[in-house]
């Protein structure tokens, strides 16, 4: 029973916090030696002063003077993308939870698992971006990739059984006898609006999730079904499970956070109410299990569970992510980049809700995807698809 | 990827029906190497025709002519108890299915297991009457104790990620990390029905039951509770969790078979269509996972799933086999035994639906339970209640 050190990369965000209550729930096993925030100097200082953790990153450097006039002991202090990645292989770490939101986590993360360190991972790009890369690099370090969204620490919840066949070194898991992973959706606040309605959401409207309280660029994406998308190319990287193996179902009480479906026609799922912390813990403490204040499902009061079929045509998202998977290479990297852009264009009133589709579409039908891409090409196709994205609109905006 | 050798016990049962199918459906997997039934000679006949099961055996004696002439080929022939022991130790056998309703199962259950056969357990009554013994026996002998019923495989599913602790010889789960089992229950055909109606209720409406497609018996212990009240004792000893962790959810779709909360408040669950060929299958090829022509859930189609609390006051069944777990000793085997002549009594309309539960509970209340009996006084604590029941039946059907 160790008490794991744990580096947070995006302390001041929603997971962040999630991570810090987990924390003070479970303090014989979870130990945080590490904040890294962006540019929230406050938020950052007032954790740091609470937690006392002996190393604090802030990426924004001309806030670091707030930062140190705030903190009321001396920790080490990091600054800049270069402080970022030393904060992320402190040898006095055991595991690194990358929280960082957009591509940002990506050179953090390829350093944690150089210098050995688990990976927790909660920002969607790194594996969306480069899966490959990543997946191979802990194989090559003996790392462990432990996924921190619900979904997929719902799968691995339901694989646990094939931890027998582990290899400690590699961390491989036996998904020969997986036949289908669903991913289950909320579906976001639009779940039931007729498509000829959805030119008038307004950002307000988008940010308003039925059953998770997020950060507003990943709120969208549940709105959009972008999120599950990229969920979909995470699970193909994780699991490694071909992206036609990976399904998604309607689920609006968010309580089954995924399932899995075995060869043998049998399912099994993970519920539980909608909190991180849940998964947060599950990643630091597995293969353990341990007890804590989270409150377990009362099925006096759950009352019933329901399951769609996506409306793929209203909302193309999952179809996109199912070609941008099936693609590989730099494609995944093209969506997720054109996608942040237009979300971004959208919370600024630039385009409309469905244009968000539009945007990424066309961006993605004028890449040229490159096979096996190393990580300066996945950056490259990255900022190109921002820009081609910027272009989409500006046009539509006009 | 080993063939296993199965004998069925109960082969013209629906339990055996079922294994019929599931041995045609992977028989590169599953071999049936031994058939036995009570006296259905002319059905037992015809599987053995099919099968060509080099075993056979027919408990009732008296109709072992009829065997003769209509089995198409030789197989070595058994009758009496004596050959029901006799084919549960089979040399050539790998595991023995124990699909026997009522007591009979016990005996050639704990002949299988010194033996050193697997146990496949479908028969309630082998771990409600004996479970200590049983479970003790398996582990002396090196012997797995694979449950059938739906809801404790569900239950095994959920719990393979304890696989990775598994000593092979003693084959004991790690149910540390388990906080409760939560068995589902369909509610039977009376969920719904008021207590005031439950008077009138007859034969023909208490064997209708919405999802499963079981046996008289079963059936009716299914509209009673009375089947899950016997499945929390079974949980006991099949998962070593004491009967007050064993709680039940009334689940009328019977999809989730079964869960298991564990102590970080999370919990997995099993689904599949209600088919027993499921549990069947996976008690067979565990710790494999084998394709085959079951259909996997369609979840456009499954639309909601349900969970209520059980109505405890209006369906007794449950706090009396939690009292009867809690107890131990013998005061299982009792109400197991008064709940079997109670219900023959309701089917031949001697007693009322509600006086079921009435003769249950009295014969409890008359019995002094002997803590951890031999199996000789387990069986004549069997027969003490089964003649108590049949007293107060007589009394009721004045």
């Amino acid at each position: 029973m160790k008490r794991k050190r744990v580096v947070i990369l995006g302390a001041t965000g929603s997971i962040g916090e999630s991570a810090l209550k987990v924390a003070r729930d479970i303090p014989g096993r979870m130990q945080i030696v590490g904040l890294a925030a962006n540019s929230n100097a406050e938020k950052l200082a007032a954790t740091a002063n609470e937690t006392r953790a002996p190393f604090v990153c802030l990426v924004n450097e001309t806030k670091i003077d707030i930062l140190r006039r705030t903190l009321e002991y001396k920790p080490r202090i990091f600054s800049g993308d270069a402080g970022l990645c030393e904060i992320a292989s402190l040898t006095d770490a055991d595991m690194v939870l990358v929280a960082i939101v957009g591509t940002g986590g990506l050179r953090p993360a390829l350093t944690a698992i150089e210098a050995g360190k688990d990976l927790a991972v909660a920002s969607k790009e790194i594996l969306v971006m480069a899966g490959e890369i990543v997946m191979r690099e802990a194989r090559e370090n003996g790392v462990r990739v432990l996924p921190v969204d619900s979904e997929h620490n719902a799968i691995f919840q339901c694989l646990e059984g094939k931890r027998s066949t582990l290899n400690a070194e590699s961390f491989t898991l036996d998904v020969s006898d997986v036949r289908r992973i669903i991913l289950t959706a909320s579906g976001g606040p639009f779940r039931e609006t007729p498509r000829k309605d959805f030119d008038s959401i307004t950002p307000e409207q988008a940010l308003k999730h039925p059953t998770w309280n997020m950060g507003s660029k990943i709120t969208i994406d549940s709105a959009t079904l972008f999120n599950k998308g990229l969920e979909m190319i995470e699970a193909r990287w994780l699991f490694d499970v071909e992206t036609k193996r990976v399904e998604v179902v309607i689920h609006p009480q968010s309580i089954v956070h995924s399932m899995v479906e075995f060869t043998d026609g049998s399912t099994l799922a993970q519920l539980s109410y909608s909190d991180m912390c849940f998964p947060i813990q599950y990643a630091v403490t597995w293969p353990d299990r341990v007890p804590n204040t989270l409150p377990p499902l009362d099925f006096s009061k759950l009352s019933k569970l329901e399951f769609f079929t996506p409306r793929y045509e209203d909302f193309p998202a999952l179809n996109l992510a199912r070609r941008a998977g099936e693609t590989g290479g730099t494609l995944p990297a093209v969506m997720n980049a054109a996608n942040e852009i237009a979300v971004a264009a959208f919370l600024d009133r630039q385009v409309r809700f469905p244009e968000i589709w539009h945007v990424v579409e066309e961006v993605m039908n004028r890449h040229t995807a490159i096979a096996h891409p190393n990580l300066d090409a996945i950056l490259e196709a990255d900022q190109w698809a921002r820009n081609e994205a910027q272009g989409c609109v500006k046009l539509l905006s006009r």
